[in-house]
């Protein structure tokens, strides 16, 4: 008997008969004999029809009220959910985010959960209840309603079983597990049985779309064994794990690519202490997350400073910018929306040299051009133009040795 | 400057157009210097839809999920709302029932308010804010999410004026005002500019659509003055208030029909004290509503009980009086679904006399059969055959003149 957080996203509750087949896996590990906390995303394509909804009214819609919008579809599907549990003779309750209390900060949009109230969900675990809670949303110590970005029902589901102590968080989605390449572009792409926190980590910061990166620290945080596995077929999955001496430390596990990306130059700015933070300060104030930053030696006292974004973020990031850079003087500020970024990412990274030449050499040899480079401890990056992302990604694969064991 | 309660239907939000036609209205009223609380429907057809969604995976969904389930339409026109008028730069912000608090029972899809929590709405109300709120929904003392029944945002919007003392509560809706007869069924129906709490109350009840009778119940327990108009125009409208020696006391005031109507006859029964107690007491644990019973005068010691329900609910009636019947060694149980209700309401009735026997003739002279009888000191009803609706109510409104002031 074991404590089984069991999160279903959009794709496998994207209707009717999908709910149906999720309830028949609930109720499988109920009648194991587990205790059952049942984590649901809206179903596939309901969220960003109610984000469509929103941007239909208001160009800029109020936070407060677009997460209480948004948030409507996660209501859908654990109601429904639990009259299914119900009819098949379970006990059953659905628990919204501010009926678990899962207490957040009050970044609408990209809110963080701060505490999680187990009490509730305990009390009806002890009764035998299957509890089934409303993901992606919580509630800030005011009873307002919050979100908590893109993926964020495995934040929700992974800080459930990190709260409960709970001996294992499966990640139902419609993929079997985690794979070396996505397997849509890359057909050679291989299914991985293991992964560390710290690669999934930077797959998932990388693009890799399967979990949310802040799932991931979360999971690392509190050692939450994390199982990423298909709601369609009993077969694969993957395990996100501590690194251990098992694990063999693949020098590359993966290539992912992220084309969410959008390349902003600040073009000949005066090289002094200080113009970097007045850039960034501005965008920082408006949430907008910026990603790789490079700035080019200084020539002659002048430097450019190129950074990406998200290309949603784009428009504003740009007005911001430009504000900033006629204050400091700077010749004038570039953009380009049509880039992607390639990473590759492997623990093995550390001990082995020539990983990034290998890189480059690979690129190079298909003809791609590299406009930004950006390296961690177990990941390197390339900002490339957009239409070589299938490409890059295979020719990574193969320059790697990825499809073999 | 009026503190003013305005709902609006579901006919009135059913798109986003309309929700920009309601953000005029309201603005308009705001502008002129008022505080206004805004309470909303969900759009037209979406509770039906979320009802469907319900009852495709459970024949009796559990009613702790389904008014979770069915509770979200209100959440999308409320934060919509709020959205468009912060974007046209006023101060918005929604509430649901649980953040407001508006307490009820835990009689799920038919819960009963307790008691409103003021203090959220008047600490926004002091700051300037327009404060939306989700009709039809309520919190029971646990938080689990209620549902307030059939036309339940009119409730809302009533108890809401009555906690906060409001001048006025507007009900907007796609008709504009109260009606003698249905004008779709009757062309000579005319609209009222006034009708007391008592006939609104027995029209309401007696199948007029326009406002759930629990809603005049409540305006008239705290004389709330209840303004019934169209959201499309600005001409009409029918006060729904106290009577008042300015009113003329018409003998008859309006004509309605309820098609939702149902007959049970439990045949030769032994009429011995009990018998009615031991057949209704089921139905009252089901949370049936029994409308007009009826039993014949005792012969030989037998008498035949008949009694009406809700369409919707005679499959479950019919079963559950049954095993009644068989335990009392009643003959039998007859049912008819195809019946209808029709009123006369008026408060000079009771000083009128004749006006029962009026109908009666004006019936017969169109060969409408009448099934059963029922009468109050301000209502008359007949039980007659569903196919004769149209005709009975034209014949009734010509007979009782209601096409002359």
């Amino acid at each position: 008997m074991a404590l089984v957080v069991q999160k279903y996203g959009g794709s496998s509750v994207a209707d009717i008969n999908k709910l149906e087949n999720v309830a028949r896996r609930v109720v499988k590990s109920k009648e194991a004999g587990n205790d059952i906390i049942v984590v649901l995303s809206a179903m596939a394509g309901e969220t960003d029809r109610l984000i469509q909804l929103a941007h239909k009214v208001a160009d800029e819609p109020d936070g407060r009220e677009y997460d209480a919008l948004i948030s409507t579809g996660e209501q859908l599907t654990v109601t429904l959910l639990s009259i299914i549990l119900n009819r098949m003779g379970f006990r059953a309750k659905s628990l919204l985010g501010y009926q678990v209390k899962i207490v957040t900060d009050r970044s609408y949009t990209k809110a963080r959960i701060f505490h999680i109230d187990t009490k509730k969900i305990c009390k009806e675990l002890k009764k035998g209840t299957i509890v089934v809670v409303a993901g992606f949303q919580g509630v800030d110590k005011d009873g307002n309603i919050t979100t908590l970005g893109r993926g964020g029902s495995d934040t929700s589901a992974v800080a459930l079983a990190a709260a409960l102590k709970a001996d294992v968080c499966d990640i139902y989605t419609d993929v079997d597990g985690i794979y070396t390449a996505d397997p849509n572009i890359c057909r050679k792409a291989r299914r991985l049985s293991r992964i560390s926190y710290d690669e999934m980590l930077e797959m998932a910061r990388a693009g890799a779309k399967v979990l949310q990166p802040r799932s991931v620290e979360l999971a690392k945080k509190y050692e939450v064994p994390v199982y990423v596995r298909s709601s369609f077929t009993n077969e694969g999955g993957t395990l996100v794990t501590k690194e251990d001496v098992e694990m063999e430390r693949e020098v590359v596990c993966g290539v992912t690519y992220d084309r969410d990306q959008a390349k902003i130059t600040v073009v000949r700015v005066a090289d002094r202490p200080g113009i970097a933070a007045r850039l960034f300060t501005p965008l920082a104030h408006h949430n907008i997350m910026v990603d790789m930053i490079i700035q080019n030696a200084s020539l002659e006292g002048y430097t450019d400073l190129t950074f990406t974004v998200s290309r949603k973020e784009l428009k504003k990031a740009h007005e911001l910018v430009q504000e900033v850079a006629k204050e400091i003087g700077a010749d004038r500020v570039a953009i380009d929306a049509d880039v992607s970024k390639i990473s590759i990412i492997g623990v093995g990274m550390i001990s082995h040299s020539g990983v990034a030449a290998k890189m480059f050499s690979a690129l190079a040899g298909e003809g791609v051009n590299i406009l930004m480079i950006s390296t961690s401890e177990i990941k390197i990056s390339c900002v490339i133009q957009e239409k070589y992302t299938e490409l890059a990604v295979t020719a990574l694969h193969d320059a790697f040795g990825l499809d073999k064991r």
